[in-house]
């Protein structure tokens, strides 16, 4: 029996990366897409209001993604669930550390599936990489996580706001695959932050980590080709190298043969299994890293963003 | 037999309040004192390292409390522990939530006693205000905690450096008391941050709650009478107000009697229990709240702060 789906959000992520991966997956079929904005290209049934989709679609709809903006996340995932439906969350999970809290535990009061989706931590390098550094003891860590926001995010200014989590949207993906392949979990030990004069959230981000030689920058305001690395050396003298935002991995400099299906089609085979158990995966590092952070953090003035030097 | 204390950092809240507790709790006794600055008035010999105070003084140094700024503490603490000592933390237990996860795990390893000491939960409004509101539905909550830094902090500039904390050092008191109070976990709907021109760290903040009508209100620059005062109606009509930090409870308006030994001495009786059954009890629910409101606060300029109105 497939798995009837909707998505909530129909932004550029639902288009580009859920409605294929949903439509290459035989354990869903997508059964209707739920938004505020206007849609001239959907597959499916477009409501305005999640409500009004579970009213009018009953039981055929069993679960949903939610893929908007992470500021309403929370309240449509709690929403979804107590309408009794499954809940794929995309990454962050919600904006806050309590609002992530509050659904793992609405999800376990009712016995439905959840599940906190990072894509990156579906990449082909990071189960390679994983099993190469269980038992390991890290010394060094680099993170180097560049791009443009311009490329990535073209005029959504929801990634300005508070809340909007400004260069750590991408470094959290950076961020998510290091605590899932790092053998103990990373400490922030200071943080340098620079935001725009015009903005809430920061354009870049140096993270030192305490404990091990452990460093991560984080730059949106990069042209030219994405930077999307992490080295690590052990200090048994294993030196991996994850690129391309870990779709390469090499181990001592060698290139290693990985098999992947990628990002999105591996994490929507892991919801249908957690749809089936009824079961519950919430993993919250990667946010509680970021929340270190900022808490921590030490802001300086960036010259004001403006998506094309002349607009406010 | 009695346990053997040292206390880790000698400021304002070590003389005020560590000392005497210790002095009038017959399961301890001080041992010594360990601070980098100068002293002339300490009971017990004074170290400028912990290492070196292990060293000399062996095993008749079982415990330790450590009371510097947030910063140095999750060092001084896993130090501690790694010379086999309990731990009592002084609030906030650590600079990130990364490392109050890390000690717990380190003491839990060791088996060694270690206790997140959140001063206010001792406030005497706090057990019968927590039995009076269990099982309820709370309607609305109403924080407010306004005093004059100058007075509380004085020239203590890490407060105002980036991890200080700001005004939410003395705010995380009123969210150490709600939050072990409420029948729910609080959850950050927004924030609202005033950040001084030549300070890291607010000296404001606005924090909305979501799922109830709940505001929080932390200013630290406000003259006259400090307010410290929690008010919350419950669904089902029961108002409670808890004032002058927890020391005074009124329900509906009448003033409760309370019994209570005083904030610290009944910390310190709470952590004898602790070192004897060599437990570890953490509650990280106040850092989380502060950490949530940090990563969504919208921030907004406030007038540069001076100690004094005149110097740097």
């Amino acid at each position: 029996m497939t798995i009837g789906i909707a998505i909530i959000g129909y932004g550029k992520i639902a288009r580009d990366q859920h409605v294929p991966a949903i439509a290459a997956n035989d354990s869903f079929r997508l059964e209707a897409i739920c938004t505020r904005g206007p849609v001239s290209d959907a597959p499916v049934p477009v409501f305005d209001n999640a409500a009004a989709m579970f009213g009018a679609l009953g039981a055929s709809v069993q679960a949903v993604v939610v893929a908007t903006p992470p500021g309403p996340r929370f309240a449509l995932a709690e929403a979804a669930l107590a309408a009794g439906r499954a809940v794929l969350l995309e990454k962050p999970p919600a904006a806050t550390l309590g609002e992530v809290d509050a659904l793992v535990r609405q999800a376990h009061e009712r016995g439905l599936a959840l599940y906190a989706g990072w894509h990156s931590q579906h990449a082909a390098a990071v189960q390679p990489a994983a099993r190469l550094l269980a038992g390991r003891t890290v010394g060094r860590l680099r993170i180097r996580w560049h791009e443009d926001v311009r490329v990535w995010h073209p005029g959504q200014d929801w990634v300005w706001d508070a809340g909007g989590l400004g260069v750590f949207d991408p470094g959290i993906n950076a961020l998510s695959i290091a605590s899932a392949i790092l053998p103990a979990p990373l400490i922030v030990g200071g943080a340098c932050l620079s935001v725009p004069a015009n903005r809430q959230s920061p354009i870049g981000a140096e993270i030192t980590f305490s404990g091990i030689d452990g460093a991560a920058s984080f730059n949106w305001n990069h042209t030219g080709a994405e930077e999307w690395t992490i080295d690590i050396d052990t200090a048994d003298g294993l030196s991996l190298s994850l690129r391309e935002g870990g779709a390469r991995l090499f181990v001592g400099g060698a290139e290693q043969r990985l098999d992947g299906a990628g990002e999105y089609p591996s994490l929507y085979r892991r919801f249908a299994g957690l749809v089936n158990a009824r079961a519950v995966e919430v993993d919250a590092e990667p946010m509680r890293i970021v929340a270190d952070a900022m808490l921590v953090a030490r802001r300086g003035a960036a010259p004001a963003f403006h998506w094309n030097g002349t607009d406010a």
